[in-house]
């Protein structure tokens, strides 16, 4: 039964609401981010990591350049358990970053946590009990004052066991199923576990605010968060920090809202793999202050390698749209994306602009370790000149004339029409070939010599049907008189109205491409040809275009 | 290089800004949708819709509820062209569908899109010309009032066309890259378009306003909106509508927030196909309303039937977490959550409450097509007692006693933590068989009968070893005459703790299963049986518990 009248309001609007976050434009500083791939995230897999592959995620997230790090939940679990003890007894933990290991509010939970930590020289031990008021409700049946009660006991013991512990123990708190808590009542347990904590700017705690489930508009969690962080104990002496699901697809503008309304500290995991839809892609996040100018302190320059491990260890792939990371995300196949975003890249080229802008690439995709040959620009019956003569320049280096182009675009199509696929950059090269380079349904020429040296009187033999013929020529110059010699033996008219050339290397001896455009009666006909030698080059364009034009004209 | 210093803003703050928006807490009324599947969506696949698929896709659009359908851009393809024709020319939209056609402001493309839609009783014109700062300086090499010149051009002549046809003609307008062109730039043109088309409440044009490519914060979009909604002259002729990307993980966020700001009309698509990240999700946004009780206007009703399509048509797949609609977004691996959730779902049986509020799943998956057994709890090494219960009860009608599910909770996890893999509801089973009914190392029951019918006195054969023993048992009841049959043999001591059993069907032939803890020195030994007689069932897991009591007892 498709009824909305079963549902309702599902979140808590704060006692005050306040709008200093929406007056802010953008996180312009990288908030501490701290990656839960190893909790969350893996608690969501069908198949969760096994230790080896634990130990090799937890080398990527360092390399990436996380601080903090939730390694697991020790107690409810041997697996991670033992990669704790694994990584505090073969000293794998880098100085500068920060284990973190969670544990329900409850005793003999919190103490085996406690050993698994056993000798680490810094650990976040992360205290956790829900309070939603669904779940007092329906699952503990006990009062708020109750539910408070299971977080001041287990804040207590977690400090009496942190003084004995010989590493430097960190506080978090996180009421969890925050999203369907009352938020004076959240802000309440978290201000009376920091009571019993006391924390100083010297030695923070973290107050975590999970959207466990998210059921509100982002705008609402920030304003939850506002009133948190403007209520909240001891502010100087607690980092505030989030947690985001995204189950209305809206965590990452949790995330930013979040850090705009005074959170600063991010959990999430990389792709934003997690329980149900996920937690917030801490990429993304990332991602979306580079591109704004800002420093991330995160490293993506190799996001292939980053997204190929993950894929390995999680055996999880990423969505070919995911932001950034997708196969298609820096993909124009439509006809003006095309053309708007070659232009825009040979402007960069020209003009060497400081800033990047060109149309549609939001970041760079080299930035990233992508590369534009294989990725920007693909062709398919969407597709129009632009993307075709991008594709032609930057993988072969031919670079057609406007009005060439245009016709290439229109021979391009009917072949991606018919095959109703992308076409490759090689297919597109052999369409170029097909129609302007090996293009002589008339005659073709096995021959020529200039008489004298100079270009200016030549002999050509030309093969049509099964006959050879010799034909001689006078012109201004080399190419004038071969043009010359054909337009006698074809008693055809025309005009040299456009020519080009360009090399298709960049040491003398590469190949040129010329391209030429004759015009009879108002029409233009093209033909390229493609030697080591220049003048050859454009005497086999040239016979290609009067090819084009003799088969027009006998079609009249 | 991964250098941020490369970037900077991107997009252009309104003259004014207003915060109406924010002070709304949610979206309650549908906007107009607009499917721009068939356009945006088709135009970003490697490999397009062709003609049929195109019309199993239009067709799904209409069945889903879609008043407002793009069908595509008729003068860039002869296949859009032709599926135009197709449509109109056999009557195949219905009465309350308006098709849309999209084209650049240039004439011959103008003109062929009228000849596109020719015959068709309504339609809208979707005319568009890209007016950002980048383009106009990059691509276009035009001024301000150049570029503001192609759209009124393009108005003049859509408006003459319109007014030709023999049907119906609609206006819409698009300034394309809106989201890197100054606010009040595009108002202009906006403006003066509309001008020209004059239009009124009683036969309304559409603005249309992108985040072509998503560039800023999605507060950011909505101030943009809210500045847009504030000053559009003709504003009650006008429709205000949105058309986000999603280059930034929020374009979500920028619907809804663009709805609050004063949009009336979102353009989108299914499961949010489109160029690079893709368009917003329709999907997601109809689900966000009906989640908190608001009516969407659209059927997702049978949700895996429409993936299967889409999935089918776009050659595209539909991501493992994507909200709503993928695989995993109902599921819960984790112990905790999986208690909660049974616990929730007990709750929501026993006290018929009225609106949806189970933990950690925010629809109901059954409003959806989808079922709990299969999506919602799956288990893995993560998992605890409260899914194993579930599964067991949900899919076998099992319903465990509190500590013996705890104990079947480790005895599953052992399970799974040596196979390092998901279990399926089967194996759980299987787990529970072989553990509790099928557990009998010492001895088993081989026959049993009352001696006079009362159930007081009992005969009873065991097998133990390669022996056959008969025992004699006096007791209150049946069972405790079995009981005290075996404690005089084994020289045994327990307590009968616990005693539960439970119809595995409806009907009153359908098997029972009994479940009984009987304790000694402060442990519970747990056995289980299933029978179609209900004494028979009590029995044989009277027989398992003192088997496991037994082994306890020889291992001391």
């Amino acid at each position: 039964m498709f009824n909305h009248q079963k549902y309702g309001k599902q979140y808590f609007m704060p006692p005050t609401v306040s709008y200093d976050w929406v007056k802010k434009e953008t996180v312009e500083k990288a908030p501490a981010w701290c990656s839960v791939d190893l909790r969350d995230g893996n608690q969501a897999l069908p198949i969760p990591m096994n230790l080896d592959e634990k130990l090799e995620m937890f080398q990527l997230l360092v390399d990436i350049g996380f601080k903090e790090i939730e390694v697991g939940f020790p107690a409810a679990s041997d697996t991670e358990f033992n990669l704790l003890r694994k990584l505090i007894d073969n000293n794998m933990i880098p100085d500068d970053v920060t284990i973190m290991v969670i544990t329900q509010a409850r005793e003999h939970i919190i103490r085996r946590t406690f050993e698994a930590i056993q000798g680490a020289p810094k650990a976040i031990v992360h205290l956790y009990n829900s309070t939603s008021e669904a779940q007092r409700r329906q699952v503990f049946k006990k009062s708020k004052e109750e539910i408070k009660q299971i977080a001041l006991n287990g804040a207590v013991l977690v400090k009496e066991l942190a003084e004995e512990a010989e590493g430097d123990i960190y506080y978090q708190y996180s009421p969890e199923s925050f999203s369907g808590t009352e938020v004076e009542y959240a802000l309440d347990i978290c201000n009376s576990v920091l009571d019993i904590w006391k924390p100083t700017p010297d030695h923070k705690a973290i107050i975590n605010i999970p959207a466990t489930v998210e059921v509100a508009m982002p705008h609402i969690f920030a304003s939850q968060i506002e009133y948190i962080h403007k209520n909240l104990y001891y502010r100087d002496g607690v980092t505030l920090s989030i947690h985001p699901h995204n189950d209305r697809g809206s965590g990452v503008s949790d995330a930013e809202f979040g850090v705009l309304a005074g959170a600063e500290r991010v959990e999430g995991t990389l792709f934003g793999i997690g329980e149900r839809t996920g937690n917030v892609d801490l990429i993304t996040l990332a991602m979306n202050m580079y591109s704004q100018g800002f420093d991330p302190e995160l490293d993506f320059s190799q996001m292939n390698a980053i997204r190929e491990k993950y894929e390995k260890l999680t055996r999880t792939e990423v969505h070919e749209r995911h932001p950034y990371s997708g196969d298609l995300v820096f993909t124009a196949f439509s006809g003006s994306h095309q053309d708007a975003i070659s232009k825009g890249m040979k402007y960069r080229q020209e003009t060497n602009t400081e800033k990047w802008d060109v149309p549609y690439i939001p970041v760079d995709p080299v930035d990233i370790g992508r590369n534009y040959q294989a990725d920007v620009i693909r062709v398919n019956s969407q597709s129009g000149k632009g993307g075709i003569g991008y594709i032609l320049e930057t993988n072969f280096g031919v670079k057609l004339p406007y009005k060439m182009n245009e016709a290439m675009g229109y021979a391009t199509k009917k072949v991606s029409d018919q095959t109703s696929r992308e076409l490759s950059a090689e297919e597109i090269y052999h369409v170029f070939r097909e129609n302007y380079v090996e293009y002589h349904p008339h005659f073709e020429l096995v021959d020529y010599y200039f008489n004298k040296g100079t270009g200016q009187e030549v002999t050509l033999t030309i093969q049509k049907d099964n006959e050879r013929i010799e034909l001689q020529g006078k012109g201004a110059g080399s190419l004038d008189a071969i043009s010359n010699a054909l337009k006698v033996h074809f008693h055809m008219d025309y005009a040299l109205e456009v020519y080009e050339q360009q090399s298709l290397g960049k040491d003398s001896s590469a190949e040129a491409c010329a391209q030429i455009g004759i015009s009879h009666e108002g029409e233009i006909y093209w033909g390229a040809g493609i030697h080591e030698d220049i003048t050859a080059a454009s005497v086999y364009a040239l016979v290609v275009a009067v090819n084009r034009l003799e088969e027009t004209v006998q079609k009249v």
